[in-house]
C-alpha cells in the first residue's frame, strides 16, 4: 500500500494529477489511463458522490494513477467513507484554522493520531493483508485546502498543525476572499506573493504545495516555481474544450 | 417536432454530429454544448443502453443539438424503444442488403409505411400536442449503416428502399471487410473511390451520405468533397487525447 | 407460488391491472399500493429495461400484487430474463401468426412444454423450496398482444395455439393498422366489433381477453362487456395528469 | 439566468410550484411538464439524494419551470454542491434561529455576502458566459422554512437576516411542534394566526412567504392569503391519489 | 408497524442480525432470507450511501427481517432521512458522551420527545394508515455505539439518557482506542470485562446490548453471555470467506 | 491482451472460474479476489445487463482473473457488445446446431474469419496499443452450451466448427431436455455417459469441456474426470449459503 504521490514527493518530483467531475467508472477509467501520477475525485464541486466516488476509484486502479478525493467538507462521516473506499489522499476544502486542521487530521487518522473508525471495507482488499491498519496512517495523505484570506492569516498555525502532508491552493476561492475576480491561472502579483509565501512555509516544514489550475502550460510553471502537486482543469472541462474545437476545425 | 438535421440537409448544409460513448446525462449535456448540430448516442459500440441513451437524450435536450441514435442491431425492440424515448434519426449499423434496409424501415414508421408500434412515452412529449404520430414517419431520420463489401455491392438496391433518408459509412468496418486494415481517415484510394460511389449514388436519388472521422481536419475535407453528416471520434476520445497532451504540456 | 391473477381468472373475474414506465423501484412500491390486482412493467414503451424491471418487480412484490411484464419484442433472451427475474405473466407485443405465439410459449416454458432454460435466479426464491420448477408452466401466465389486421386474420390459429392463457389487446396499433387514428377508448364501430369477436372466440376456449385503457369508466365498461385484464393508462400519465390539474386548480 | 420566481415575486404574483420525492429524471421530466412555475427537488423527505437531484434538475430544465431544491439539512457541503448544480433556489428546513439563517446565507452567497466556494460546475454552464458569479448571489433565492414553535418566537430576528429573500412554512412539523396533530391544510385557528403573522412580517419587509399545502384547493385559498409560493403534495402522492382513484372507478 | 426486534428483547430473546456492505437491492434480498432477525444497512464501513439504503430495504422488507439501520455518523439529517425511508432501528458511530446521545435521541425522535421533522415517505406506507407518526418514537430502537475509551468512562451518563434502547459495541475500534490490535472476537481480558461491565449496566437498565462478532461460534458465545443483538461479519465477507473455500477445494 | 484461460489449457490446466449474478462491481471485485482463475458474468439467468457487466468487468480486472462472460442469447448485438467491453471468453446458452455455432463464431470474430463489427471502446484500452484488432480473433475464446438433446446429437457437427475453442454444458438443462430432473452435480449414468462422450469428443479435437457445478467437491471430481473449466455456483448461491449456516451456528 505504497504511496506513490508520497514516493515522488521524497523524491523531490512533481506530482501531475488529474481531476473527476463525471460521476462514471468507464470515463474515470479510460481518463485514469492519460498519464497522470494520481487522480482525484472531486466530491465538492464535481457531480460526484460517495458511490460515484467509489465506481471512479475503480476505474483509477484499473490505472497506474493513485487515487485520491476532493471531500465535499470538512465532516467525519465523509472523510472516514472515502478513506474506507480506499483513498490514498484526502483533499478538504476551506480549511481555515489550525483547529479546522487538526479536526481534519483527526479524522483522516486512525488511533492514537486520530478518531477514524476501523472498517476499510474496500481499501483492506489493497496492500499486503492485515496490514492496512498498520500502515494507513503513514501512507494516507491529509491535504487541507488554503483558499481564503483567513486561511492565509493562520498559515503557520495551520500547517504546524501535526499529521498536514501537504496544501493544495483553491486559486479562484482565494482570489473571491481577497476581493478579486475568482479564476485560476492568476497573474495578479498580490497573489502570487502569497503563493510564495506558501512554498517557502511549506518548504520549511518539508510539506508539499499543491495548486489548481486551469492549463498546462500554467501547470508547468508553477512545477518550476516549485509546485509539488499541479491539476489541469477536470476531465469534462477539458472535453468540452477539445469538442468545442473540434466542431469549429470540422465547420473549417 | 421539426427536425433540424433534415432542415440542414434541405438547406444543402452538412451537419457536424457528436458521439457518445460515456453513459452519463451530465457528460452528454456539457459535450452537448459545445456547438454540434446533432448528437448521436451509441449504443453499439459505446457504453451505452437503453436507459442510459434515454438519460443522454435529457443531456442532448438541454443543447440546440438534435438527438440522435446508433442501435446496436437491426432489431425491432430496440428501435421502437428509442424511437420512443426521442431519438430523431436512427443509424443502423451492418445493413448488407436491401431486405436489411427495408427491414430497418419497417421497425422505424408507423403504418402504413412501417410497423413501428405506438407509443411515444418520451417523443410524444416534444412538439405540438397529438401531432407525434403524423409527423414521425416525415422528420425521423433513418440511416443504415454502410460497411462491408456487401453493402457495397447491394448499394443500388439499398438506396433504392423507400424511407431511407441517409447512408452512414463506417470507414474501419468497411476498410476490414476489404481486407484493409481497420481505420478511421482513410487514405486507400480503393476507399476513397468508394466514398465517391456513394456520394453519387446518394446525390442522384436526393438522400444524404454520412462518414465517422478520426479528426476535424479530415472531416473538415469530407464536408468538402460531400458528406453531409461528419462525425469526430466521440467524446471520451477526444477527452483522453485532451489529458493525454496536457500531462505532456504539464510536465513540459 | 399460486398465480393470484390466474384464480381470479379461474373464479370469473376480472383483474385491474397497473402499468409502469418509470424505471425507479420507489414509484412501483408506492404505485403499487394503490390497490391493483397486477402491476404490469412496461418494457416496450415503457422507460424501462432489465434491471428496472427487476427493481419495480421488488416494489411491486411488497404490495399484494402479482407482478407481470410486457417485454419489448417476441426474443427469448428478454422473455427468459423476465421470467427467472420472477414474472408471473408475460404480455408479447405484435404477435401476429400462429408460429410467432408458438415461438413465445416455446421461450416461456420449461420442457417439454417448450425450450426455457432453467436458472429462476430470482423467481425461484419465493414459493415452497424446489418446487418453482414443477409450477412455473402452470402457473405463469402468457398473453400475447392482438393490435394489428394480421393478427386478427389468423386469430383462431393464434388462439388454439396450446399454452396461450389469454390475449391484451393494443387498442391504438390496432386502430392504427386499420387505417384509422391510434387511440385508446375508441368508439369506432368496427374496432368494437373486432373486440365481441375476440370476447367470443376467447370465451369459446376458456382464455381470457385483456385490453388497454385510457380511463377508468371505460375500463369499467369493457369490465361489463368481458375483458378480464384491464389495464388503465400507465403511472406516469395519471401523475402527470393530475398534476395539470392540480396546478390548474390551485392558480383557481 | 434570470428567476423567473424572483421575476414573478417582483411582480407581485404567486407561484405554484412542484415537489419531486421520485429519484428518477423521466419522472421528473414529465411531472415538471404540468405547468408549475418552479419545481422542487426535496432531498429532506423525499427519496432524493444530490446525484438525484442533478438528474431531476436536467428534466425540470426541459420544461419552463424554475429548478429549486429542498437541502436535507442547514449543512455547507450540501448548499454548495446543489447550487453548483443549478438550482435556482434553496428551501432550507428547520431553521429556528438568527444564528441558523446567517449560516445559510453564509454557505448560499459567494464573497463578500458569503463563503460559498467557487466551481458551479452544472450551474455556470447556464445564463450568459462568465456572468454567473456576479449575478448568482442577487438571482438564487435563500428561503429557511420556519417550523418550529422555536422559529416563531425568534421570527423577527430570522426575518432580518440580510440575504433572506423568504420563507417557507412546513405546517405539520409547525403544528407538532405546537403539540398538535402534524398534518397539512390545517384550520387550526392557533396556527390560522401564525400565518397572518408571518404575512404581515414579511409583507413589511418586501419577502415573500411560502406555505407547503396537500390539495390544490387550500393552495388556491392560500395564494389568496397572501402567500407566494404554493407546493401541492408530491408528485408520487398525486400518483398514488389518482390510481386509488383509478382502480375503484374501473371496479365500478 | 410493531417492532421485531423489540418484541423479541422484551420476551428476553437474543437477535441475530444480518449486515449489509453491498449496495444492491437484489443481493440484499437473497441474503435477508437467510434466516436473520434483522438485516441492517451499514452505511458508515459499507459501500452504502441513502439511495442504495433504501434499496436495500426493499430488499429485506421482502423477508421477515427487520430493517435497520447504522448511519454514517450522528448528523440530523441522514437520521431523519434513513427513519424516513423505514428504519426501524437507528446504529449510530462513536457516541462517546451523554450530550451525543442525547442528540441522537432528539435526531430520532418525534416532538416533545425529539425534533425530528415530520415526512416519513416510504416508512408511513407500512403498519396502519395515519399511524405511524403515533407509534414511531416507541417502535424505533435508537442505539449508541460504544466503541471508545471516552465512551466507556462515560457509559453511566450515556445510558441515562431517556429514548435509548440499547447500545451496539464495535469491538474492533474499542480495541484500538484503548492501544490494542483492531480486532473483532476479541479474548483480551480488558475488553471482556468492559463486555461484563457493559452487560450489567444495560442489565441495570432494561436496555439491550449488541456486539458485532466475526464468527458465529462467538456470536453464540455472546449470546449465552447474554448479548441481545449479535451480527456476523457481513455479506460480502461471508461471500468471500466462502468463494475463497470453493475455489481451494475445487482445486483439491 | 494475452488470454490466461487459453495458457492454461495449452499447459492442460484445469480453469476454476467464478460467476457473477450480483450486478454490481464493488461486489464483483471483492469476489474476483478469492482466488479463480476467470470470473464469468452471467448475463443469461444472472441479475445482469450490458451496462452492469461492464461494471463488473471493471471489478474482475482488480484482481488476476481473467473476465468472462455468458450471453444472455445467441444475438449479434450483445455478442458484439461485451467484446468490446473487454470479455476474453463468450459463453453462450442453447447452442443447438452447427448452424447456431457458426453464427456464433460470425458475431465474435473479426473479418475474415466472422463479421464482428469495428469498435472495442474498452477492450482496446487493454494490451499493448493498436494490437487488440491483430489479436482478438486467436485470444478471445468462443464457447457454445451444449445443454440439449439436439446438441448432443449434433454434437460433432457443433464441434467440428472452425474457430469454437470449447464447450461449455449446462447439467440442468441438459437434465431437462432428457426429461429428467433438472438439476447441477448429476449423479445419472445416463448424463455421466454423455459427459464422457463430450470429453473424448472434445478431447479429439484438442479444444476444452467446461461444466457448471453446484458444489467444490463436484467440480473438483470433473477436473479430474478431465473437465478445463469448471464453475462452482455463483456469488450469491455461496453468500446465501453461508448466511444460511451462519445464522445457525449463531443461534447454536
Amino acid at each position: 500500500m505504497a504511496n506513490k504521490v508520497k514516493e515522488a514527493w521524497k523524491a523531490g518530483k512533481a506530482v501531475v494529477n488529474g481531476w473527476l467531475a463525471i460521476p462514471n467508472a468507464f470515463s474515470a477509467e479510460m481518463y485514469s489511463k492519460a498519464g497522470w501520477d494520481s487522480v482525484t475525485v472531486d466530491m465538492q464541486h464535481g457531480v460526484q458522490d460517495y458511490l460515484s466516488c467509489v465506481a471512479c476509484f475503480q476505474g483509477i486502479q484499473l490505472s497506474p494513477a493513485t487515487p485520491m478525493v476532493r471531500v465535499p467538507w470538512n465532516e467525519p462521516g465523509i472523510v472516514g467513507k472515502v478513506l474506507d473506499a480506499g483513498a490514498m489522499g484526502v483533499i478538504c476544502p476551506m480549511v481555515n484554522t489550525a483547529a479546522e486542521a487538526r479536526a481534519l487530521v483527526q479524522y483522516s487518522k486512525y488511533p492514537p493520531a486520530g478518531t477514524r473508525s476501523n472498517g476499510p471495507i474496500r481499501a483492506g482488499a489493497y496492500g499486503s493483508s492485515g496490514n492496512y491498519q498498520k500502515t494507513a496512517n503513514d501512507e494516507i495523505l491529509v491535504i487541507p485546502m488554503i483558499e481564503t484570506k483567513t486561511a492565509i492569516e493562520n498559515i503557520r498555525e495551520i500547517l504546524d498543525v501535526p499529521g498536514i502532508d501537504g496544501i493544495y491552493v483553491g486559486p479562484s476561492d482565494l482570489s473571491f476572499s481577497y476581493g478579486k475576480e475568482p479564476k485560476l491561472d492568476v497573474e495578479d502579483p498580490e497573489i502570487l506573493a502569497i503563493y510564495d509565501m506558501l512554498l517557502a512555509e511549506t518548504g520549511k516544514r518539508g510539506i508539499a504545495a499543491g495548486l489548481h489550475n486551469g492549463s498546462p502550460a500554467y501547470a508547468n510553471r508553477m512545477i518550476q516555481k516549485g509546485f509539488k502537486l499541479v491539476t489541469i482543469a477536470n476531465e469534462v472541462g477539458l472535453m468540452v474544450q477539445a469538442a468545442t474545437a473540434a466542431v469549429k476545425a470540422a465547420r473549417g
